[in-house]
């Protein structure tokens, strides 16, 4: 069951991770090839947005190797 | 049984902060990238915004730590 | 069967606090990048929204935390 | 079985209150953006929405408590 | 059994008064931002509204408490 | 298996109300405020609409119940 | 299992004929609303609309009623 | 058994035909809205249509009763 | 299973012969409305279409009373 | 089982070929609205869009008869 | 089991082939309508199209009726 | 087991290569439909698109194949 | 079970592969329709993105032919 | 169940990863047909994103290794 758990917690994670990540980057490019010279502040933006969406699938990456381990 | 809810309180938490933090900073991204000069604003509306949906995944993440160490 | 209904519990309001915070909020940066002027009375009118919206899940979460405790 | 009805009836009220805030909040957000001198009058609506929205799931959570304390 | 039943009979009331009460109240105060002169009428219709959309779900919540007081 | 039917009878039926007068009622509004000296001939087109909308969630109720007395 | 079969009979109608109605009476308003001379035609036309959706759902609650007063 | 297959094919019948009806007649009334001289061919084209829909949903009715009288 | 069976080919051919001429017959009753005189051809090409989309379902329904009078 | 995969098999072949058949049919109908003399040409195409969606539903339906009257 | 299998590769092929082939051909048909001209090229690219998207729904086809004749 | 997972592969491939497939080809139609004299440019892309989409289902026809073989 | 596995894993990859592939390849079929000239500089980054896109699913068919050849 | 585990991490990754990459690298090539000299900007941060983006399912595929071969 727990080999389960972790393949679940990152499947579930990866999934949320590439919708989130998918809509911020995408629009961000949109961004850029309006306005070029608003590179930088989108960029950081962007960095902080994918920071931000990606703590909790990080978080369910490390469930899921503590998960592996303790039953390896 | 525990392996499994900690995996699944974290993978539907993850699934709802990408969706819901991927609205937030691809709308603030585009609002800068239309009017530079308020970026300031947007960005700290955006970091409460992230700050609020990020409430109950966090929790969730926590009830799974709760559930892996009280069970492994 | 505590643990998954906690996790269930605080996932499905994970799910639905990002849903509704991530219109919400994004709504709202969407006005103030057309009207800056508003920031304020928009910004009170989010943080109301947000709360309502909130209090379900927070009650969610605390049903988790009792079903977490109540049977660990 | 107690434990698990009462995580379904908070996590699906849940669901439904964030869906039908969010539906509601950002739309007054929108309509105080374009008009803020009915900023009265849209709270109102919008106050008068959201009690009527959260009847249920606030019955919900009352049911999903008695569940929980009938049953600890 | 009953538990369970009381729970999915005020979850999926829950769901579907929030859809239907979104819907009404958001184009209500869509309505009002465009034409407040007419603020009396459109809040007239919308009552009326959530309260047929309300019906079936209160009902769904009165067999709930029944289910839950005859089974307590 | 009585309850749950009653319950499922019930919510379904809760559902598919919600949706469909939510989808009449904001029609109706939306008319109003477009045009408002048509709204006694909307408004009775609209009570006619739910009316016939609410028939067969209503026996759904009414199965529900006789569900429940029957069994309890 | 007669009383789960008269539930999902009437609750997938309910289902139906909410969407089919929701659709047909919307149509009808948004009609009127633009041509109000034509409100008898078109009331007369979803008139007929709505029976020809009705017929299905009605036969599953007669079905509904069937299956339970054959198995009570 | 036979029960859960009347309401089956009972249900899903019903679904199909709301859908399929309420698209046809929908555009109808609209088609009906925008030129109205063309009343009679286009209730006829409706009439054929919904005919033509409610076909294999009528079968399915006549396959449930079958279902439901050679069980009873 | 048979009855199981004999309900799921006819539910299943009746949403998508419901799907399918939905979208023809809408269209042909648009069509029909923009350019009143092509009346006939677009009707004779209706007929095929629904002809053709009717193929599968008939055949489902076929099945489906060979399944009910080979077990009943 | 061969009923219920006879069954699966005209059914799932029915959905594909309304929604498929379905597009097609209905494009050529508007095509044709738009431009009547080129009708021949459409229909030709249209004859064997639908010949080409149709193979692998009438496999199905074989492939079902098959079922049917090997296991009856 | 086998005929189950056969059912389900044939019936997902048959719903994949539906989908994939119904947009390419009625693409190809507005455009027709659009530049009669390209009657040829647009055919051709067409077939290359559906034949293409034919291959695996075919193949499953064959082992559809691989699995029938090995089990029956 | 071996029967299911062939046929599961193999369909799921169908439905994955009719969904890409039919999104490139149609896009290569409405291309060339618009700028004609592109038609070699576009087929290459073309070809090369649905080479690559083709990859991964005509690799689970193979394992379909394999799993049949060796199962049989 | 490994069969299952294998055939999950591969049909999975193949249905993530179409949609992403089908994207990417439909819109630069769309950007060179509209400006020849970058046709080398689109079809660069296309097959950059299709490699991306492909790194995951050629890998879950890795790990599909070692479950196969494992347990064959 | 590893082995079924395995085959639900990298399948759910490449779900994941084929949305996420497939929105971001053709909202580039739309930015690049647009705006030729941005070239270089836009495909360095398509680069970024899809690197982040990759992040979790290519620790899925790790997991899914160790999984396989803790279990081979």
């Amino acid at each position: 069951m727990e080999f389960l758990a972790a393949a679940l917690a990152i499947g579930l994670g990866a999934l949320g991770a590439g919708i989130g990540n998918g809509m911020i980057v995408s629009k961000t490019i949109e961004g850029i090839s309006r306005q070029p010279e608003l590179r930088g502040t989108l960029s950081t933006t962007m960095f902080i947005g994918v920071g931000i969406v990606e703590v909790v699938p990080i978080i369910g990456v490390v469930i899921g190797f503590l998960l592996y381990f303790g039953a390896a």
